[in-house]
This record gives structure tokens, C-alpha cells and sequence, in this order.
């Protein structure tokens, strides 16, 4: 657990330095747009999606400069998601990480334009040619990222989380709305490393499932911490799914039913990963990780 | 004029088929954002970028389903700008070709997701190898776009665009806005073509050079139209830079000089093209069209 902690500790400081090169501060006229923009990006955070990037590219000996490019992208765009989620009219947040949300530190235009140029910077970034020589990579990695973040992913995923505020969600279908808005981003990640290895599918596939897995434990514990935590702990506003009358894992299995569901699913995602050698073991570690987490 | 007409609505007709296609409605549990996406994407406009790649590739042979495919992008893009502009928390408009808004039409919630898919949709739509079949062409084309669309283009011009309502600006900065928020991607617009084309380095800077006077031009009549128009005539609502006290070319330079500029800088704009042969008449016609135009 320890090894972990200061894996995902380490990887943060590689991947926050690459940001801070990719988001440099401004001093023109609208230096308000990067100010909104690194504060919503260089403010800390697990950095967990950067971490499945490096880790998946470690299995096949890709470049780390290249991966963490990547990882940067791939931060920038859930940055992005959780700047927008947090609008007043989204979920209404004033507090991430521990710190005010973007639209309270700046204003709502603000926040929906630092969100903005966000997604289509990190688009930027795999196009670019320092992300990867091959290009044919680098368009494929801007098709699989475009995939993750759009209608059929984590915007069609954030849609119906707001439709489900009119009509409580059974099981499959929070499944599913959990499997878009949160898991075909760390599905991505995960993938990003076998797209950079130049992978075979089989590879590519065991990594997948490894995220959808990973992914829906992660999100099993998210319900859980926002009952069971406190705002300090979690660092943004616990108990508001209860307060929304909005069905969650925890809601609907139970805290027992959810933990032990969460516990499953990390089991799970590791049996995926057999065909590794022992460098998946930092993979193998996060999803241990993930369930034991207490933020 | 009715030779550039019948090739913009001819244009625009192929264009709208593209996006019909890359933009089907859906059926399931998140149908309202695809809804809302093919609200304010196929609700007519006069698709002027989507005319310039096709004008623009047509000079280099390229395939017409590749051209049309990076106009159908390039004109999501717009449509994705122009529903986060209209916002509430932005410029709060309520009409737009002539309908209610997005956010009006469904909600706030739905027209920041519809403009998110969107973006995300446009580089999945460039990535793809029906685009073109060399990936470094399709690689660049994604960073362009991205380049347009985000904190040194499109959206850095937004923020310019909100900071101005605080402190008028000069004719110089209200260039630099503007160049920003419409003509870099009115410039990419044009720069595809030679893209897509492979076309040598003095073509594609020619091409800028046009887009950059035809962008300014356009806005200036957009100016233009703001205080001489009405709403019926124009499809969104005039008379809004002079009642919000914002500095435009026209309440700067007023509606005498202003008109004298943007027929100055559609003039320029054909002179850059000396080096085409006819095959550039399109390109040259729609420099006319964009400053008689009556909306």
C-alpha cells in the first residue's frame, strides 16, 4: 500500500511538470482564461488516469516522455469534465480537491471557456508530433480519446446523471451511466499505453477489461466515501447523492453489498492482467489501492 | 452574386447531408443531447467555413468526401462555439438562425453538454482514416484544429470578447479579438484545402493571408449588421454591441469607414489569391458575397 502511494505520489510530480510545460501562465490581455485553466489542472489530485498511461505503457517499453505527453492530455480532458460537471447548471459544486470549483474562484464564463480550451488543447497534444513518431498512433489515439470523451462516452454518461435526477436509475443503468461518464476515460488510459506499444489486440482487450473493472470499483468507492466520508477527508462535498434522492451503487446494493461488490471487481480486474509479467505489478497494486482509498 | 449564392446553397446542402450522417439521432436513455446537437448543428446558417475547405480543396484535387468531411468538422466546431456564446453566463442570447437557442430550447444543463460533444465529435471525425488516408495529414488537420479552437484562437477570443464589457477596447485590440475568435477558424477553414491537398508552404500562406482579410471583413459587416439590421432579417438579435456599451469596428470607426474597411479588406483578400488560376472564382465571389451580404 505504501509502494503505491508513493508510485502514484511519484508518477503525479512527472505528470503535474509535463502539465505545467503544456499550460503555461499568460500575460496578455486575457491571461484570465490560463489563470482559470491551470488552477482547475495544477491543483493536485490522485492523478490515477496519468498513472494507468504510465503503468500500461511500461508493458511495452514505450518512451516515457511520449506516455506522459499522453497522460497530460488525458488529465487535461477529465480537468475539463470536472470543471464543466461543476457549473451551477450541472451538479452545482463549490468545492474540489479541497479548494473552491472554478466557477466560484472565477465566474461561470470563466469556467465553461478554461473547460473548453482544456479539451481542445489536449487534442493538441496527441496530434502533435513529440507525442509519438508513428502518426498513424497519434491519429488513432485522437480517435480513441475523442471516443472516451464524447456523446457515447463521458458527455453522454454526465447527460444521463442529470436525466436520472427525474427518474431514479436500477442497477444496469447506473452501470452503464457510470461505464460512459467515468469509465470509458480510465478505459482509455488504460488503452493509451497499448496504442503507444503498438500492442497486440489481445494485450490491447486484457487491458480494457482490466479498466472496466478498475473503473467501476473506483466508482463503487466514490458512492461509498460520499456517504461514509466528510468534506475534509474527500476534499469536495460528501453526502449530496442522499440529499438528491439520486440512486447510486451504495443506494441501491447497500453499504455492505457495494463494499463487497467493490472488493469483486478489483479482484477481478487483476485476473485480467495474467498474461503481464511482473510489470503490471504497479496495476495490480492500483487496484488494491483503489478500493482502499479513503479520498 | 446569384452564381455564389447557388454554389453556397449547393455547398451547403452536401454539407448538411455529411453531417446527417455523422451526427445520427438516437434512441436511447441520453437521446435529448444528440437532440440538442442536431438542433444547432442542422438548423441551416450559411456554412461559409464549410464552403471555404470545399473552395479551398478544390484548388489541390482533393477528394471531395475527404473535404466535405473536414467542413462537416470544422462547421461543428462552429456550432459548438456559437451554443457555448450564447449561454446565459456569456452573451445570453435567445435567437439564433432565426430559432430559439439551444439552452432555451432544452436547458442550460443540455446545451453545455450538446457543446462538448461536439468539439469531441469534430476531432473524432478528423482522426478517422476516412479523412484522408495518410495519418500525418490527418494528425496535422487535428492540430490546427485544435490550435483555431482553443486559448490562442476561438475561445481565448471569447475571454477577450467577455474582459471587453469591462474596459472598451481600441481598433487594434478589437483585431486581435476578433482574429481570434472568428478568423483563426475562418483561417483553418481555408488552410485545410492546402492540408488536405499537400499543397506547397506559398500556397497554404496565401490561403491564410486571404482568410485573415475575409475573417475581418465579415466581422466588420457583422458589426454592421448588429446596428443596421433587424432581427427577422438577420436570424439573431441586432442592436446588442450598442445597448451593452461594447466597442465594435463599426462604434469606433463608424458606420461610414466601417463599410469603406470591410470593402478595403475583401479586396486584399482576392489580391492574395493572384497566385491560383480560375479554379480560385469561388473563393474570389465569396469575398464580394461576405461584404454585400443583407444577414
Amino acid at each position: 500500500m505504501s509502494n503505491i502511494k508513493a508510485a502514484l505520489a511519484e508518477n503525479a510530480r512527472e505528470v503535474d511538470s509535463v502539465l505545467e510545460q503544456l499550460l503555461p501562465p499568460r500575460r496578455d490581455a486575457e491571461s484570465r482564461l490560463m489563470d482559470a485553466v491551470r488552477y482547475s489542472t495544477l491543483s493536485g489530485g490522485k492523478r490515477i488516469r496519468p498513472f494507468l498511461v504510465t503503468a500500461s505503457s511500461a508493458l511495452f517499453g514505450v518512451s516515457k516522455p511520449f506516455a506522459l505527453r499522453v497522460a497530460a492530455a488525458i488529465e487535461m480532458v477529465h480537468c475539463y469534465s470536472l470543471i464543466h460537471d461543476d457549473l451551477p447548471a450541472m451538479d452545482n459544486d463549490d468545492l474540489r480537491r479541497g479548494l473552491p470549483t472554478c466557477h466560484v474562484k472565477f465566474d461561470e464564463a470563466t469556467a465553461i471557456l478554461a473547460g473548453d480550451a482544456l479539451l481542445a488543447r489536449a487534442f493538441e497534444v496527441i496530434g502533435d508530433p513529440a507525442t509519438h513518431t508513428d502518426p498513424r498512433v497519434r491519429s488513432d489515439l485522437v480517435v480513441e480519446l475523442a471516443r472516451a470523451a464524447g456523446a457515447d462516452g463521458m458527455v453522454g454518461g454526465q447527460m444521463l446523471d442529470l436525466l436520472a435526477a427525474e427518474a431514479p436509475l436500477q442497477i444496469a443503468e447506473i452501470t452503464r451511466m457510470q461505464r460512459m461518464k467515468t469509465g470509458a476515460l480510465i478505459a482509455f488510459s488504460c488503452e493509451a499505453g497499448a496504442l503507444l506499444g503498438k500492442a497486440s489486440d489481445s494485450a490491447r482487450h486484457a487491458l480494457r477489461a482490466y479498466a472496466h473493472d478498475l473503473g467501476l470499483a473506483f466508482q463503487i468507492v466514490d458512492d461509498l466515501l460520499d456517504v461514509e466520508g466528510s468534506d475534509e477527508e474527500v476534499g469536495k462535498r460528501t453526502h449530496k447523492d442522499q440529499s438528491a434522492g439520486k440512486a447510486t451503487f451504495v443506494s441501491v446494493l447497500g453499504i455492505e453489498r457495494a463494499r463487497a461488490q467493490s472488493d469483486m471487481l478489483a479482484r477481478q480486474a487483476v485476473q485480467h492482467l495474467e498474461m503481464f509479467p511482473d510489470t503490471a505489478e504497479p496495476l495490480r497494486a492500483l487496484a488494491s489501492f483503489v478500493v482502499h482509498r479513503r479520498h
